[in-house]
């Protein structure tokens, strides 16, 4: 039996290639991996000895050769192949290893197109498919933590035909998820991030339980192991909707830098939120909100839960606690809870990944866009329209509460007072219903919105909103602008002695 | 100058060989393409002459040559290449037109393995990496559409690094589709749809004028031509917005066969629907449960929009009409609304893509899972529980709210009586407030929800909307069933005088 070792990563190589030749392997191998394995001591036959051609135009034509395909791809179960090979002198290549040129790495490291092209792999991806489609008679290896299986199924004659599929279905998975790089990057490099084609590629973190609901399959997919790096399971297995309500919760506490944001999340949506001097004292603040939608919810905490508010958690049923960390005494002090789960990052803070796009399937495909962000400076720079300004911690309410908007499905209304959300009206047809069911929710919680800011992510197109927001004491207001009813809305703040800002920007979220 | 023709798609490849023999090209070609053109009068120089190896096993190495590969990859800028070359006698190959096995035609065929695997071709994407490496130097040709283009940019001179380099883009693009789609099948077959590796691959559609924001980019792809078969821009340009709005309003206005069913729509949740004898009785009942949040919505019409309905449709702004089809005079009365867009399927009723998975971004990654889909017979099976029976028109009362809930985001309860949507609430943090939020609006709209029948995607945890909904008139529900408390819930039906069914499958949307 021959193998074909042609790896541009070297770890693990040799290694794996004693292993061969202790089970009477031979070795075929290419430049780079030809002088490590030789330098190892292990007998290597040089790729030339095959093809009966030089390698040539600096290493672009090595193994694409009909000596190298051939012994790849005849079916060793059909006797005019076997023939044919015999007459052609193609000895046969039974198992093909190879890794291919840093493309990844490449585009990280440079911007120089002659070197990003250099290092689009041809003869790579050639014997990685040939092998793949010959799975039958072939091995192909393309991933260095298969060595051990490899070696030892081949040791223990479990090279079964399952076996050989898995690793085919693997070596397609390779080739696709390069050339969609390559492509993706193309079209970013040329076209904007959208060209003809657009290329999702995801690796499997974990499957779920079940999707959004118990008669659907579901599974987490990874773009550059984030959630591998930063989703660490502490206690119990997220769900489908877990993972959906974890990023709503972690992209709103993770948006005020260091401050001490803790955000509750129920089917996606903020329920709670606050920034105060403790965590605890945001936990507290945060669950004041709507106490009862908080019930089963996701609750994000931007830096490491404690003893003492891991024990003030545990006071109500909570599906979720998502933290930057747990101190170990907060670890036990979960530990009573059954059904509590706890996930972490591992850092001091939480941390976004904030992918440049994102996407949105639709029935017969998705629409791409590329990702809103709430800059900080929104805000700091949004036009005063009213006569009145904002006081400090007013301005920092309506901060928050602009934020939040964002980050809120649509048509939404957010009410802040003190740091805290006090009231939020979401994911409705009606921005006006949103408003008024928002406020009328906080009254029945004996919520007092008096002195409130508001935010809504996208204009008031009449002032009626306004006129209710005075009515329950709300000082100061942030939106877009941009109704052709403005000068009414601007004119209802005045009369109700309301600041009011515009931030040009819009922010829907569906 | 030389040309290597290789292409499972004959279309149009005697006229393309043609104008390059006219331009002084010489035609290198293989197998069944070479067959062709020599029968069409063309001078072929046949593979072998160029490999100086005979084609082998079947077909499965004929081109996998370093004289090809050699002759497509060397610089011809470079002159140690071009030295090298000469000394090898390897002669430049200076277009590529190859386009491969039709995977997809195979697996839509057939499921025996063995054919499939014959159909992944491995000769074909090398050739089409090798030159879209080098396009520097070589044209690559992957679609039979481009054929005239690169004619007329030969002819004229054009052939400038931008073609070049987009003929390359398309070239990774149809290779990373092609790996993808056998990626995608293995785990189908093999994996239940759930490999290690996710691939979703979008070919555009078109570009939006932005994204879901002003401030974003974005764009809508499609699988297998959806949307190029099934939607036509009447009217006006589909916004990003639009096309998520359409979606959700599709679902919904097709989800009842061939039924008269209008489905209105804003930020993605229905605001209206009805299905009545005529469309235009459907569309002045869908209109009633919520005039304000259908201004400036989408309507989803399951038929064909005559003038009548067009006339009715005017009276108030909508965006967007979404129809099987348009009447003439439908077509005509619609001019006048300049900002109205019309799109249509070309169909007699609606048709839905019916997608076997759905995905869902999250920041560093996306969810994956089984689509949802909301059976008949749901609703036909469901268990009462109650000791009334729903009456004739309650039960389609019934299976219509079910329908329409399990479409809207989550949380949601939907009232529907005498096949119209009367009230809704939805996209809420708490179930109990969606409930009450839909009734008091329904009462300040003056609508009567007396009579009603009730649906809620997910259980009711406790009996309080069911108290809320009696005394409303609401007389029969459906839900999942499954709280700890469904004993209570029970009670309560019956307390009230109310039919209550149990179809024990939730529909969380999110």
């Amino acid at each position: 039996m021959r193998a074909l070792l042609s790896v541009s990563d070297k770890n693990g190589i040799i290694e794996f290639a004693r292993g061969l030749e202790k089970l009477g392997w031979e070795i075929i191998s290419t430049g780079g991996t030809y002088k490590v394995l030789s330098a190892a001591g292990i007998k290597v036959i040089e790729i030339d000895e095959v093809t009966k051609f030089p390698e040539c135009f600096e290493g672009r034509v090595k193994t694409l050769n009909p000596y190298v395909h051939g012994g790849i791809l005849h079916k060793r179960g059909d006797k005019a192949h076997v023939a044919q090979a015999k007459e052609l002198g193609v000895e046969g290549i039974d198992l093909v290893c190879v890794n291919l040129y840093p493309f990844k790495e490449t585009i990280e490291r440079t911007d120089d197109f002659g070197e990003i092209i250099e290092n689009i792999d041809i003869g790579g991806p050639t014997m990685v498919r040939s092998a793949a489609k010959n799975f039958n008679d072939v091995l192909i290896v393309t991933d260095v933590n298969d060595y051990e299986d490899v070696l030892g199924a081949l040791e223990n004659g479990n090279d079964s035909m399952e076996f050989r599929r898995g690793l085919m279905i693997k070596a397609f998975e390779h080739t696709a998820a390069y050339d969609s790089m390559i492509a993706n990057y193309m079209n970013g490099r040329f076209n904007d991030g959208f060209g003809e084609y657009q290329f999702i590629t995801g690796k499997k973190v974990f499957q779920t339980r079940y999707g959004e609901n118990p008669h659907q399959k579901g599974a987490l997919y990874e773009f550059d192991k984030h959630f591998t790096n930063n989703f660490k399971q502490v206690k119990g297995e997220a769900s489908f909707n877990n993972i959906n309500d974890v990023n709503g919760a972690l992209k709103i506490a993770s948006s005020f830098g260091d401050e001490n944001a803790v955000c509750i999340v129920k089917h996606g949506n903020p329920c709670g939120f606050a920034i105060k001097g403790t965590l605890l004292e945001s936990y507290v603040e945060a669950l004041k909100c709507d106490p009862v939608s908080a019930f089963g919810g996701v609750v994000a905490v931007n830096g490491i839960v404690d003893k003492e508010l891991a024990e003030k958690m545990n006071e109500i049923f909570l599906e979720v606690v998502m933290a930057a960390d747990f101190t170990a005494e907060a670890l036990e002090v979960f530990g009573k809870k059954k059904r509590l789960k706890l996930f972490a990052q591992g850092g001091e803070k939480l941390v976004m990944s904030k992918d440049s796009h994102d996407f949105k399937h639709v029935d017969g495909g998705f629409v791409f866009q590329n990702s809103d962000c709430i800059c900080d400076n929104e805000v700091h720079n949004a036009q005063k329209k009213s006569k009145l300004t904002a006081s400090e911690q007013e301005m920092k309410d309506l901060e928050i509460a602009w934020k939040v908007a964002g980050l809120t499905k649509s048509n939404c209304v957010v009410y802040v007072k003190d740091s805290a959300m006090v009231a939020v009206g979401m994911g409705m047809t009606s921005r006006v219903d949103a408003a008024q069911c928002a406020l009328k929710k906080a009254k029945e919680m004996g919520l007092d919105v008096s002195g409130a800011a508001m935010a809504s992510e996208a204009f008031f197109p009449f002032r009626d909103s306004i006129d209710a927001a005075a009515e329950a004491g709300v000082k100061a207001i942030i939106e877009p602008g941009g109704s052709i009813r403005d000068d009414e809305v601007i004119e209802a703040a005045d009369e109700h002695g309301i600041s009011l800002y515009f931030t040009t920007v819009r922010h829907f979220l569906h």
